[in-house]
């Protein structure tokens, strides 16, 4: 696809591109504060005895595909791989606690290992120790391969970047940016090798718009990876990951379905994601009539955690209480999470409240351990409406055990649903059963946002 | 399995054996009314020049396999083979016309080709004209079969005349005895090839208990049938015929666990099918709210056609509808047909009203023909509720077409449910739309009963 230099760019697109560049002085002031924190770094190396490390930026920055506006810094503190993992945690610690010192405000965040994140003259910087492997493939721990990734677009990017920024830009608008759990999208560094592999933004959308489930990429002819992904993009710096792992296949379909509808008619609006204004309580109130579905679901005190903890867990009981609604045949039409100091499960049904009866299909005739087990529990009860056979299999028709969706929830949701760990804690400790009256108590504008974009989203043109 | 003789019967069987074995005098009499018939026959025969045909008593009386009180008498006017159809039907025309005038009363009736049917004396006799084929394999019409079948049994039954009548009596008791397509059970022939093959009443029953689907008995080792139904049993008459065609799986089915419930605990009730009283229009109407279900159907003048003509297109309706509901998201829970003089079709549902709301799942994203037409009708339509996408498909939330059972029904019965000639032709005549109200208000003390046997069924022990 490496063919022929990308176009020139649409009036729409250059009108983009000035709106999102960094400018001159922006540049130069996140240079300054990143300089700053890389001779802290090495002024406090020093002062250990740690002569070994070195500083290595890593943001987008480096790669000059960074969206104006977003102050983010990242400087890596490499280690000599051999260096063991016991000596990395204390010594990494030690300049850590230092560096801490140096931002207005600090916390200390872990992913495999820990790392500090501080605020610094209105920039949000990530000081992350890792280990100086031979390459993406030989990494000790994740982050390792992050240094790789930086070289690599750097050297790989050249006269591309405004496509970058076009590209990042335009997935954020149509809310495919981001590979944290929570957005399951394309992180920044799979947009680089996409413009890099196509040759520019445009390009990327014309091949998307062919893309199928199972689309692979692989930029360096390494052999190809079998991903059972909706998109598998070998990394350029190590064979074995695929770079779009984290990518939905809900998501992957829609940037399949926004790029063809750009190219047939672009426009501004694809750059920029809508707002939906939060819903008032009467509005939710007239949607869910016209709707004529039931809401019910769970709140509970939001557990303490980073997103891409959270997230996975949130998402988790949200599958699970589909799965147990609908072993319970309710029929379950959408479901939604949502959190921030409390978390909330949300799904909405056909019908909440079933008939007394209900069918249970029993095994075959010929299955015979299984067939006596089932008539011995069903032929005789006197509970029971009616026991036949229909087809090969003994039919009982039983009294239903779970009527409404609340009943269910409070005698299952500890029992039957899968929790993470911090979930389910949470939940442990308390929680409340949501249907119309208490979702409509609930007091949050982001809340009230998010249910209006949930209820009324259209995908357009 | 043919390796010994029939053990001595129970207590119970001898005591059934005593009930249904037909008496010296009702053999007498039988004997003497068909003998009088045969003699008519040869006698109208004689006068009309007709010198080629052979009367052939058929009936099961002519293997000592009949049931008390059993009335029938069937014999057969053969017609040499090469006899062309022409003259078969205007020859047997002439004789059949005769024979009318014999009994007390008479009517034509129609299979392949025309027989009459006449009362007399007591007894119900058909006399069906045929062909004088060479073998069961060679027939030019359905009913040349049957003296073949006849002359086998008398054949090879000998000594097993009471396990016959044993099993066709249990199998009258548990509702699987007869092959006509509203029952869709065991026929007289296949109860008899049944007891010679496993040598008696309760060796079938044993065997019947290990049996699964797709269960096959080749008596005359022809080699074996390639027939999709539950049980294959090739005629030992005609090597091409499964004479268990007509039994359904749940009649197979049920007589499986009736033999292992009867090996297990023997008792007399498994030989007399339980009476239902009929329902009242209160016990009806506390059943219904008790299972809390819904009640839709249709009734409609019953087409004055055969029971084997009219019930495979009942039957049919009867799917079609079950079809169209599900289509239409209902949840179907059981579906019944019922006739008289009327017919009556009725579905029981989860619920007859559904949301104003309905999801419409559209083709994955990547099939771009349908994707198109689809996203062209919901993307900007006004009435739509939302458009996304979810996985690799879209997704239209849109208003639903039909609401209620009843609504459904009248936009729908004529344009898609399958309908067979007789019933289209009643149903576009006047059909009447039922729910509870309007099935209380039926009167037929034989629905109430069908209503009640459907309603609180119970196999037992």
């Amino acid at each position: 696809m490496n063919t022929k230099p990308s176009k020139q760019f649409s009036e729409i697109e250059t009108e983009i591109l000035s709106q999102i560049r960094p400018t001159a002085e922006e540049k130069k002031k996140l240079q300054a504060v990143q300089k700053e924190i890389i001779a802290d770094i090495l002024k406090f190396a020093k002062e250990l005895g740690q002569h070994d490390i070195i500083p290595i930026p890593v943001g987008s920055a480096q790669r000059e595909t960074w969206l104006c506006g977003n102050h983010d810094i990242d400087v890596f503190i490499s280690y000599p791989e051999e260096t063991s993992f016991e000596e990395f945690g204390k010594k990494s610690h030690a300049i850590l606690m230092k560096m801490a010192q140096t931002g207005e405000s600090w916390e200390d965040r872990h992913s495999e290992h820990p790392y500090i994140h501080i605020q610094k003259k209105g920039f949000e910087a990530d000081i992350v120790p890792c280990f100086r492997v031979k390459s993406g493939a030989d990494i000790k721990s994740a982050v390792d391969r992050t240094p790789f990734h930086c070289t690599y677009i750097k050297e790989k990017i050249n006269g591309l970047q405004d496509d970058v920024l076009l590209l990042k830009q335009f997935m954020k608008g149509i809310d495919v940016y981001g590979s944290e759990v929570k957005t399951g999208g394309f992180s920044g560094y799979l947009a680089e090798i996409l413009v890099i592999h196509y040759n520019g933004f445009e390009n990327v959308l014309k091949n998307a718009a062919d893309w199928k489930i199972g689309e692979t990429i692989d930029l360096e002819k390494h052999k190809s990876l079998d991903h059972k992904h909706p998109l598998v993009v070998t990394d350029p710096t190590d064979p074995k990951r695929n770079v779009a792992a984290a990518l939905s296949l809900t998501k992957f379909s829609l940037f399949i379905d926004r790029a063809r509808a750009y190219l047939k008619t672009p426009s501004r609006d694809f750059f920029y994601k809508k707002e939906y204004p939060p819903l008032s309580k009467t509005d939710f109130s007239n949607i869910m009539k016209k709707r004529g579905t039931q809401m019910i679901g769970i709140a509970f005190e939001t557990p303490k955690k980073a997103d891409d903890t959270l997230y996975p867990q949130l998402f988790r009981l949200e599958k699970s209480l589909e799965d147990l609604f609908q072993k319970n045949e309710f029929v379950v039409m959408n479901t939604y999470s949502w959190a921030e100091e409390k978390s909330v499960i949300l799904l909405e049904l056909l019908a909440d409240e079933l008939p007394p009866l209900q069918k249970r299909y029993g095994p075959p005739v010929w299955n015979e351990t299984n067939a006596d087990a089932f008539c011995q529990k069903y032929k005789n009860n006197p509970d029971v409406y009616s026991f036949t056979i229909e087809n090969e299999c003994y039919v009982a028709e039983i009294p239903r055990k779970y009527r409404t969706g609340k009943q269910l929830i409070e005698e299952m949701i500890l029992k039957e649903a899968a929790l993470g760990k911090h979930v389910r804690e949470s939940v442990k400790a308390g929680y409340q059963i949501l249907q119309q009256k208490e979702i409509e108590s609930i007091e949050s504008i982001s809340f009230w946002k998010f249910m209006n974009e949930k209820l009324t989203t259209r995908i357009k043109p």
